[in-house]
């Protein structure tokens, strides 16, 4: 029998999704799970794009260029222009989600044993992607006493080495929420021109931003024009996770052809995504007000929540839609599995994800759950009624 | 400023789009080009699976499970029912186009320097996802003497070496249009099992057998449960290269294993043209009648006026829609540049690949060509036309 490769064999497996079976398990049973595991968010998709797909009159459903339509490349210009980033339509590849973007960069820019530093905690996928192309993450931390401020310039100096490539972050972070500032990503700059690193950003959360916060992007930093890529998505943006259209952006241009030739050896993006998309950009404005106020007053009832539960702490996120909360247990993991097989409070029970899952150091995030908020405000309070309930009589 | 990846430079780039720049300047100066150069087909996509998508009433387009919505997995068990190929709903990974299909093979089976046994001339995007993967592709020669036949068993057992891992065919075949017989897949078999090796089957052109013959699916080989690996797509079969929806399928539990890794880690195929694929499923049986004929008239018309060109040679292909035709040329790469730079015929011109493109071995298929028959005959006979024209007037 011939045997699978080794990394298949290393390739991880996906953290947000081992419980799922428990979660099988309790709805059988009846009971109601609040799913604050994972971020789809339930947010209706604006019906205008929907229409726009129900609407097309091709008559062959045809490859599109590699680099995606011309015409979406072009209203993609447009959008970044709104958010202060200036790019031609020759500097934008589309992708299959924010997915194909992330592996685009590590594979056009890194080798196998080259190495990536990236802020813990992280979205576990980075993790998935360095692993099948053979590339080594290498973590700094952050930490839920910061509130998980990007770490210090020392921790970055600390862990270059001649195989450093690159440093990876997300913008506002999936999974802490954290927004960095203009002086955190100023810190980010220097370490990426005196060692020569390129910078990732995953801004797939860009419009996600609280408080009056304005959004950073890493294509408007002085002086990275060919180091830094934009990897992004409207997976989240416009609540079309399945619609798997992303983009790869840079001002670098043997990145740019490196990355075509990844792009076109997959032929091409979905079509009929495309066109939601290209739609997407002709919103009204106030489409992301509306949003914005629904996570706002969400993320204002989860935070508060989880604060008033005795030995919960969670700091308040700046952007995006989860949120790191430390419980007063031994292992978040036991925690939120006991709470799917043998706990419900008023017939429903909650599902988080362990946090855990989102570090890269072994025994980190052990007493820490990520929360999405993609639920509306009357479930995450119910959601959190089943939480303090739970903690009340939980024994680590 | 920092500097690509290794892998990123040695990516190939695609060899059927060099020439794009000198068709489009073609077009420019007025002459029509006849396509005869990539496998985009202009049959319509059938209108009840495009109405499918546009019937859609979801109300968030949300991220189907990573191995695809299980309704479509579950249609896909019916359809290769029908085509005597027995699997379960667990045994199949909905990928984004074969594309990514390809991928998760070559990912979950081999490892960087492993080796993959590929008659050639093959498809040209295999090198590209070998060469992404740090995986080395072995060459054994078919030629257009035997009509693009399997080579004997010795040529494979000559080029086993410890590193082998799998073989890998297109049946149909792209680009020779060859279809295997049993006798040849028995050979597989034998080859698979005698030394362990893993059979990837890309299965694109199932339906485009011609002249009664039969198509003969690696996982209806006996004794190969646990080496074939089924690489699907609806692209051509449906005309709907654009929807990027492909299938991993192979009864294999460990590479499902390992390959359900690559899946999570890029969260799910796309959901508008899963919708599709399941309508497509349920298409009446004649369908594929008319479109059978269609391409049989083709490709009787266009293997007819090759062979009345003097100095032109192309064996009558079993499968797929594509033909390689040897040329009274030189170097068939100048000829086809020479067609859309400096030559038109009736105010047209044609595009083809040159074969070279589709050899791994340096210097085969110079004087060579694929042609694919994705026009209408008229067009073909135009086309030919041109071809017969140039072929007067052109000194190598």
């Amino acid at each position: 029998m011939p045997v699978i490769s080794h990394r298949g064999s290393l390739m991880p497996p996906s953290p947000i999704r081992k419980l799922v079976p428990y979660a099988d398990a309790a709805k059988k049973k009846g009971t109601k799970v609040y799913h604050l595991n994972i971020g789809q968010p339930d947010i209706v998709t604006p019906q205008a794009i929907l229409d726009a797909v129900r609407h097309t009159d091709m008559k062959v459903l045809e490859y599109s260029p590699s680099p995606g339509f011309e015409s979406y490349r072009k209203k993609l210009v447009e959008y970044y222009k709104r958010n202060d980033i200036n790019v031609t339509s020759n500097q934008i590849i589309v992708t299959t989600g924010g997915s194909e973007a992330i592996m685009f960069a590590i594979m056009s820019c890194l080798d196998p044993g080259d190495e990536i530093i990236i802020p813990e905690p992280f979205y576990a996928n980075y993790n998935g992607f360095s692993t099948s192309s053979g590339v080594k993450v290498v973590p700094i931390p952050s930490g839920i006493e910061t509130g998980f401020a990007l770490p210090p310039i020392e921790q970055f100096e600390k862990a270059v080495t001649t195989r450093t490539k690159a440093v990876m972050i997300c913008n506002p972070n999936n999974p802490t929420g954290y927004l960095y500032s203009a002086s955190e990503l100023n810190v980010l700059r220097e370490i990426c021109l005196k060692h020569d690193l390129f910078l990732f950003s995953d801004e797939a959360y860009r419009e996600f931003c609280y408080d009056g916060s304005k959004h950073i992007s890493a294509l408007s930093l002085e002086g990275l024009e060919d180091h830094a890529i934009l990897l992004d998505t409207i997976s989240k943006r416009y609540s079309a996770c399945g619609g798997r259209i992303g983009a790869f952006v840079t001002r670098n241009q043997a990145v740019l052809d490196a990355a075509m030739k990844f792009a076109q050896a997959r032929l091409s993006p979905p079509s009929f995504a495309q066109i939601l998309g290209e739609a997407a950009v002709d919103l009204p404005a106030d489409y992301f007000n509306e949003v914005h106020a629904e996570y706002t007053l969400r993320r204002d009832v989860l935070v508060k929540r989880l604060n008033a539960i005795p030995g919960v702490k969670c700091p308040t996120p700046g952007g995006a839609f989860y949120a790191i909360a430390q419980l007063p247990v031994d292992n978040a993991e036991k925690f939120c599995q006991w709470l799917l097989e043998s706990f419900s409070h008023n017939g429903a029970t909650v599902m988080m994800a362990p946090a855990a899952g989102f570090y890269a150091t072994p025994g980190k995030g052990k007493n820490e759950v990520r929360l999405a908020y993609v639920l509306n405000s009357n479930d995450i309070n119910a959601a959190m009624d089943c939480l303090e309930a739970a903690l009340k009589v939980y024994k680590s």
